[in-house]
């Protein structure tokens, strides 16, 4: 069903080219550097459960559009918290998903999706709503088999390295069972501590009493507080992780005094914070996980840009990322001033900087990254994750930042199925790209069999240390 | 004159593609949900005047660039409004138009003025300082004749549905003279109560007055006031209209209590209004608008991000829409938050959101548009309303948006006789963007048909009710 | 090595009209109206040093690059100012280079060494670790030739005009010295007097007592120092200046009251001045030399949008321009407001704005140039100055602004060897532009014939008076 030259531009010697740098790469194993799959499926190793529960209740990108075009998240089944009935009949959802998969013509879910059915689960139709009860018993029956149960797509998928999300406070529970298991496939954690460093958020001082907890630490003071994340950092380490990463709407880096930043600690432990004390604390944590990440060598990743749970209606049913996060403009050349100016000299310090503000490609972001040692570029992200996307931050970037100072793909999905669809959508774009680069005689042939190289497997596997 | 192929991509498969997707809609009826046609013209359905004041006085689009290259509008015959005299020669003004043609090379409008002349009125030259007599002439023979009467060529051009532009107060005489003639063309008006929401505006209050006089309702208080605009919203229903229009600086969108926004409301009345109180103003009229809407069910469009009559020496000479507006950077995320937290998940209700600032595509209105129900995505507009232009709208917006929350094309034109070229661009490069789509596998033909049909007719017919 | 079609997208019939249209004006000589050539070179015309003096250790986005991967300035020869010993051995700095040059694939750094090794400096082979030395000897040996001293390669260059930036107290010794010499070569300066109109740099004092004796007037007042400002443009139109420009973080103008402006003045000559008196003063500027050019018909340009010396640590040890200025987000439309409603609708004054920021290109910056009569866009810049840089500029720009209000190519270049290569590479992706709108049948070729011609050649020629 999938045209092996898909993707690739249609006019030659642009397609050949591509294809033959994609042929170069297509089997070389995926390294997955950020990621959110649920550690949890690989540690019990349980076969999926029905095609609804698997490819679209836990898929925000699948049921925000169908949202957009006025189809409930009740009827989709997605668990709502305030006691709201939700659709139960997973056969229903499907039809619903398949009555409307036209939406995503011209989509990355789209061509996730497609390549999802055709390649791992070996559907050879169009889903529509004439097929949909048929296709979902075929995939119902697939999921039944040993091939399908997750390690074995793990292995089938060629994963080397993937990488989970996890809380400063997290156990790692399902990554020590795994350890303890004779499975050998590589899943590593990632430290995110974003519960306890925005200190606006609802939940802040039971996530504070959680990080006491898995830190063995009294938290009572700004110095304590350090020494339990150093503490978990470690802990971190110890599972495997070689990186962290931040979630935050404003990268903006700012050093407080001692006496400042410890009495806004001291605010946040015993009243309610301002909004102002809540952004300087966020800026001077990223001075802190830098510091850290100096000297633990943890590549320090940071995801900023999101204006969180938009649409307050569907916040309070259905809780947080339910598709309803939206991009704001963001700066980085004077917020992260102080950062480089600290840390950025460092050779040893890896920052890996993500955007949902294409505007600063060129303007900022590529120009930071191709001068400042410590800084490199993550991957077009989110919203950008796709064709057009991907293509844009290559012709954006490449230019000043030249390829060597991004990071190779990272999928940032919760969608295990979709892991291998994602890579091999990545490695045909950048091998589009460079094969045009090729047809304008602005890089040669082995330059391009490098740059695919890398660009699939070297730079990922260097920046993230995954040896 | 004009190629078959034109505006297509050159390299094959994607003309070909491109061609046969264009051919299958390319004489579909066209629809216009938005413009600015002087009702009066078909009203009345006399000849058209000669060739410059048919084509070049009434079109900022064309004499915007004339004037930047240094010709001053007074020799193309601009009236002002000062009393300086202006050029009353047409054939000169049509000369010196002529002469300069050559600077649209490139541009819409030149496009469009191609179409116009060739398609429109047959004349089979490139214009040009030798020709411009006898082009002159041609083109003021044809006026002449009863097929170039507003009516024929509304017949010629295929013409479904012709949306006009109209304040808050106005009678709509031309509307109702058609509607009492035995023309069945459909013309109807759009409530574009501008004039009466923008308090810092020099003649509000002298509109405020018309528009107590177009409601027989007396305005002392903001709950008058409302009842004045919904009285008028009725009333344009009742003549056809199916949606509303505001022109705005920034589409900030805030609730006020009762009591501040009465405050406001006297303030305008009875002095000067502050700034802030005409932002508020507005921003509080966006949500009331949006309430209406909700209400009575017309599609409410804004269109935000211009700073008008930035050239005040232009301004004060010859008034407004001159083409000295300019963009402003907008912003979406944050401004229309509370409008879409309050009327976002409302199936019932459409917003048309439009920008001057494509750098908002994809990083907040395509994300917007891809949640909330209500929102669509305008198509590019004013400078962006170009090939490029509108290649850029559906690269950026589509993957995160879809087609499906964009809402077809809107010609947004005073110019009368450029309505089958605009149109005719649109779908030819609509076409063309599917066309790649479909070489890269990425689409099938299947979904492309279906796609170009929605674009060019059925996403306008279904999100504006044009039934 | 270099192949005849390179830039050119591969898929005909572009290519071919690409081709055809860059041959019809490859050999037109090179106007190069602003850059940062030292104007000793061609005053003395000295055998230019070994390979890494010549080509690495003056040029910004070699080294830029090469320590963004961790590879120490001071390895590079990289002039330190705090006394910090930099390696001397040439011959090492060039193998560093070499074996690095991989870096550059994609870059527009890789394309113009490329162009430079192979047409200028007759290299044979990609350079790398393997040929370092080979190559290095044969650079070395080409540079010991008659054909290779300056005055030599200006001519083979083809050069018909080019510029320098000087500061305002510059003596222009070498473009006297120049003048008093049989050799007929055009070097012309340009006045940029950031020096002391920037009042917070911590030099301004020095900087104004310099002005004083260039000007031979005593600078007590805001008054004589515009007058000094005055004088100096004199001398400068003297010696065959045509242009100003200016370097400045924000466009903003406003014109300040007498009073006003007075009395930054002498806070700045007394005391450290505020940012906010910086920031007036520069705005304030901005209105005095337009006001100049108006007078005295020197063109003037703007460059904003740099942040300058982002990375102090490099700032103090090798000081400015070391490739450590980062782009932030510019705004046009208001901040240039006063200048262009003040000063706009002269089309005697010609304002060449510069952009940083990309995003301005179709929001800001072709509606501003695509009406005010004055203003014009300057070539797309430093960091967009590329292949996809300049690509994007054509495409959103022409459209809005026509080519008509764009000024031709500036290399803007330290680089004298790169001269050709950077004139080359933007005829070429010219070239290829309009090859892309002729297939499209946007243009013909007799359009896109004429506006090559003006790109590469008449527009620089008209729009900076280089008769």
């Amino acid at each position: 069903m999938l045209n092996a030259h898909r993707y690739f531009d249609a006019s030659e010697p642009i397609r050949s080219i591509a294809y033959d740098l994609y042929q170069h790469i297509k089997d070389f194993p995926i390294l997955s550097p950020h990621g959110h799959v649920d550690p949890k499926i690989l540690a019990e190793n349980q076969p999926f459960p029905d095609p609804a529960e698997l490819i679209i209740i836990p898929d925000h990108y699948i049921y925000r559009l169908l949202y957009s075009q006025g189809i409930s998240l009740e009827s989709l089944g997605i668990p709502a918290r305030d006691g709201t009935k939700v659709e139960k009949n997973h056969r229903k959802i499907w039809r619903i998903f398949a009555n409307n998969f036209y939406l995503f013509a011209g989509t990355p879910t789209g061509v996730w999706l497609s390549h999802t059915f055709s390649e791992v689960l070996g559907i050879e139709e169009k889903l529509s709503g004439k097929n949909a009860n048929k296709i979902y018993d075929q995939i119902s029956e697939k999921l039944q088999s040993p091939e399908f149960l997750p390690r074995s797509l793990f292995q089938k998928f060629n994963i080397e390295v993937l990488t989970t999300t996890d809380g400063a406070s997290d156990s790692l529970i399902y990554h020590q069972k795994i350890k303890k298991s004779e499975w050998t496939g590589q899943m590593i954690p990632c430290f995110r501590p974003d519960a306890v460093i925005d200190i606006s958020q609802p939940d802040w001082k039971k996530d504070i009493k959680a990080l006491e907890k898995a830190a063995g630490i009294s938290i009572s003071s700004f110095k304590s507080f350090l020494s339990a994340l150093e503490n978990r950092r470690e802990f971190f380490k110890s599972m495997g992780a070689v990186s962290t990463d931040q979630g935050i709407q404003s990268p903006y880096t700012h050093d407080l005094s001692p006496t400042e930043i410890e009495a806004i600690f001291q605010r946040a432990l015993k009243q309610k914070p301002t909004k102002e004390d809540a952004r300087m604390f966020t800026a001077h944590m990223l001075m802190e996980m830098a510091r850290m990440s100096v000297e633990d060598g943890l590549v320090m990743q940071i995801h900023p840009g999101a204006l969180r749970n938009h649409n307050q209606f569907i916040y309070n049913r259905f809780g947080k990322d339910k598709g309803c996060d939206i991009p704001v403009r963001t700066e980085y050349t004077r917020n992260l001033y102080e950062l480089l100016n600290k840390f950025g000299n460092e050779s040893r310090f890896s920052l890996v900087v993500f955007t949902l503000d294409e505007s600063t490609y060129s303007r900022e972001l590529a120009p930071l990254a191709g001068h400042y040692p410590a800084m490199k570029l993550g991957a077009s992200w989110w919203f950008h994750d796709s064709i057009e996307g991907m293509m844009r931050f290559r012709q954006q970037v490449t230019e000043t930042a030249s390829i060597y100072n991004t990071v190779g793909f990272t999928d940032d999905t919760r969608a295990f199925l979709s892991i291998p669809a994602r890579h091999d959508l990545s490695r045909r774009i950048d091998a589009n790209y460079l094969a045009r680069l090729v047809t304008r005689h602005i890089i040669d042939l082995e330059d391009a069999q490098k740059m695919i190289r890398e660009l699939s497997y070297g730079l990922a596997k260097r920046t993230y240390n995954l040896y």
